[in-house]
């Protein structure tokens, strides 16, 4: 490589009137700005353009003459056509193990738990050996507290200087670039999926804002660059963003902000897709589908906590291609050839669990009333189908979540992004969306959910006042869940965690 | 200022189960992961807490022993109670000159034209010199680009060392601070508005993303500060943003986004106030307005090309109050007593100029159509009262954009933020919005508008297709409104301009 350093403006006029132009920030954009109106500077221009002497390098038709036209390289020396600068020329497809053999067993939906991110990590950690030199993992140091850590026993950090007595898992060759500066992370990460190769970036949700711009740029890229005939499709940018606002129970507020998903949807729906698988096997079969996927941004966010699982792999597979789907398990007198009376519908790990406990209580409480549970994983098949390749259309729309009956929904992120997604369906103003309104505190998760109106209860209180039918008939109960919704608070305020009522519940089966 | 730097974890048990502890990655967070179910562990935790000798520190009764308790300083020389780490004990009204007195002449609205943000600095240039040690600008290198440059009369931008040759306007005590970087803008004026004085930020649109993730703290801070009663209220956090979406001219698509507004709004409404000024005079009222206000974010839109003056400035002091209303001399037979066919509304510079010229479109060729002209300065009217303490109630909003007619909304961002607020309204499913939807590249203004279908013929061919009377029987002037648009396209295709009958529109008064 060789870099040169010249004198801003090199070349230009030295001065122009009496003011020293070359070497200085006069000689930024405009060095002649008067050059149109004013005689003499545009004479000073004539003599700046002629400096260059162009009869000696142009011909009488203004073709640059033989001897400029031999210097560039052909073929691929040209820089433009370097197959480095055109990475999707190179790109391979990754040799993926099969996601099914790493996925967890289900035995009963809500039941048994496990840490999503960390069954990922298993299989990522084959990925990883499989694909020695095309995929990366980049972290902001929070490989480990992303439950990732099982990618280690494969690789190391990449790290080229002095190693500490008591460093560990450093490895000169690395596969897993850790350094606590999302920036670098996200930059390392786009050099890499430029020149050809895949990868992955897992970071905290709150703290993957600080890439916003460099995201931006990247979506931008990505969409300018899709009209190019000659470049081919890179692979994807793919987040996996754990750590969730749901569960920052030791960190707080600071750590508490969902809206990326908000930044992220202001780009152009040929390269955005967001998805929030609830449980183990979604987060495999979702996270399968992202590195197969080329010149799109996947957003995945996903639970590192103890979970539970819902879904079998034939299940996931089947609801991950979905999209968005009902959870018939769970619903209640969904009887083919009548309208449900709600529909409970979730998206997210937590948004999920929440919309699950609100559907047992429903069916053990009003075991008449007929529930519908629709979970999504894909948030753009929440819009129109002519506004994004995965949006659902409106008939699918409406056969999913009625056209005519209330629906609560329960959300991973700011409530107002789902009616910025589903303005324009027939049901619209029956949608009624729980989701983060920025309350936060370092607290339990059951009180996180709470402090933001999306626990249980008060679901089961959004649909006593949403469905025409309940209201003052289920004052009752409706008083029953304010009650329980204080008693969790006291408890939590008096023990430091969350009422074992709360945490140890298990879905009835 | 003693910097002390030590092991990690100091002091903790050098060892654990035979591992180094002490200095090392272990002793993050839990050195002692079994300590509860593990008995060996629990004598070392027990050994550890022993070795600071706890006896010596308390008395029986587990208070600190006297010697402790007088170590401490006492009033403000305790860290907690110093006045700079409580800025808002320190903070005083800025000094502020009457903004009316800076203001731009208007003779007739939509005729004569000023640069917003040039009028502004001189304005700004008189607030510094009065405060020359209470108020700072920040910019990314950005201050005379976003036509500020008139502050540099009566100070220096900030710098310590040494001076080129032909630098200028250079000072070591400066009160502008100009650095390419905008996370170090951010900072500073953080800073400095933390220990009690004010200041401005001014950025390019596109790259306030940068800072995305240091905004979203200081809103939380400003949010969990304003619940602790000693804390007293700061001066507000004021971002002026110009060289926006709509004009750049020449850098093009990677310049161009106005989403910065979408993450604004996702913190606390009793935090963040977004303003579109749409001319110079508003922009002043505003400024002024944001200057004086406490404990908010303010983010001001603003252009700095030359456009049209709308109000003078005591039409302007009013609209401002009122945040969104009427302009009453750009409706067409908005009549007491009767509704309009339609309401043309607007949210910024640019979208206010083309809805003025499709309103003067549809008044000379539908002189009957009734079409009231609103704009909106405070993006946060258009929030319910009980969201944001701006918010119009729902009787202010029906009556303004009326519970029924056809709403055509020109607006500066992305459109569907304007859903986002308006969702709960009665008139919702009429809103229809134009704004940017990432279409964008190097190319002239009105071509722009018009890749984004904000322009004034498409409003127009808008206003047919959503007022029930018009349809069919305007499809002549619709087809005249589309030639309009291919004739503008191919004018700026072949000349590298628009169209001058574009380009030196006037309001026709």
């Amino acid at each position: 490589m060789i870099i040169m350093r010249t004198p801003k403006g090199w070349t230009c006029p030295p001065q122009v009137d009496g003011q020293q132009v070359e070497g200085t920030f006069r000689a930024h954009q405009v060095p002649l700005p008067a050059a149109r109106t004013d005689g003499t500077h545009r004479a000073v221009l004539e003599q700046w353009m002629r400096s260059y002497r162009p009869e000696e390098l142009f011909d009488e038709s203004g073709r640059p003459v033989p001897e400029l036209l031999d210097l560039p390289p052909t073929g691929t020396r040209r820089m433009s056509d370097n197959p480095v600068a055109n990475g999707g020329s190179l790109l391979r497809d990754l040799d993926l193990p099969d996601w099914r053999a790493y996925g967890v067993d289900v035995p009963n939906p809500g039941t048994t738990s496990h840490e999503a991110t960390k069954v990922l990590g298993t299989w990522l950690r084959d990925v990883t050996r499989r694909n020695p030199s095309t995929y990366l993992t980049m972290a902001p140091d929070e490989l480990a507290s992303n439950r990732l850590q099982d990618i280690l026993d494969v690789t190391g950090r990449k790290w080229q200087v002095e190693e500490g007595r008591f460093d560990e898992r450093l490895d000169r060759q690395g596969r897993v670039v850790e350094v606590l500066s999302e920036h670098i992370c996200e930059g390392l990460l786009e050099g890499y999926l430029l020149s050809g190769r895949h990868g992955a970036f897992t970071c905290y949700e709150a703290f993957i804002h600080i890439v916003d711009s460099m995201f931006n740029q990247h979506a931008k890229w990505l969409q300018a660059s899709a009209q190019v005939a000659w470049r081919r499709p890179l692979a994807s940018l793919n987040y996996l963003l754990s750590s969730h606002v749901w569960r920052q129970d030791h960190n707080g507020f600071t750590h508490q902000d969902p809206g990326f998903l908000d930044v992220v949807l202001n780009k152009d729906p040929s390269i955005v897709r967001i998805y929030l698988p609830p449980d183990a096997n979604t987060l495999l079969s979702t996270f399968d589908h992202c590195l197969r996927s080329r010149h799109y941004v996947n957003v995945v966010v996903a639970g590192k906590q103890p979970q539970f699982d819902y879904l079998s792999v034939e299940d996931a597979a089947l609801h991950c291609a979905r999209g968005a789907g009902i959870w018939d398990w769970a619903s209640n007198r969904d009887d083919t050839g009548t309208l449900p009376d709600v529909v409970l519908a979730a998206a997210g790990e937590i948004p999920t669990l929440e919309v699950l406990a609100a559907a047992a209580i429903l069916r053990e409480r009003l075991p008449d009333l007929r529930v519908r549970v629709v979970n999504v994983v894909d948030l753009m098949r929440l819009l129109p189908e002519d506004e994004h390749p995965h949006g659902l259309s409106d008939r699918d729309f409406d056969t999913l979540f009625t056209a005519t009956q209330p629906v609560i929904f329960a959300f991973h992120g700011y409530p107002w992004l789902v009616h910025r997604l589903t303005y324009r369906r027939a049901n619209h103003s029956g949608i009624h969306v729980r989701g983060y309104k920025e309350r936060g505190t370092t607290t339990t998760p059951f009180d996180m959910v709470m402090l933001n109106d999306l626990d249980r209860f008060h679901l089961v209180m959004d649909v006593i006042d949403r469905v025409p039918a309940l209201g003052a008939s289920c004052a009752g109960l409706r008083q029953e869940m304010a009650d329980a919704r204080l008693r969790a608070r006291t408890y939590t305020r008096e023990h430091g965690l969350d009422d074992p009522e709360v945490s140890s519940w298990t879905w009835p089966g």
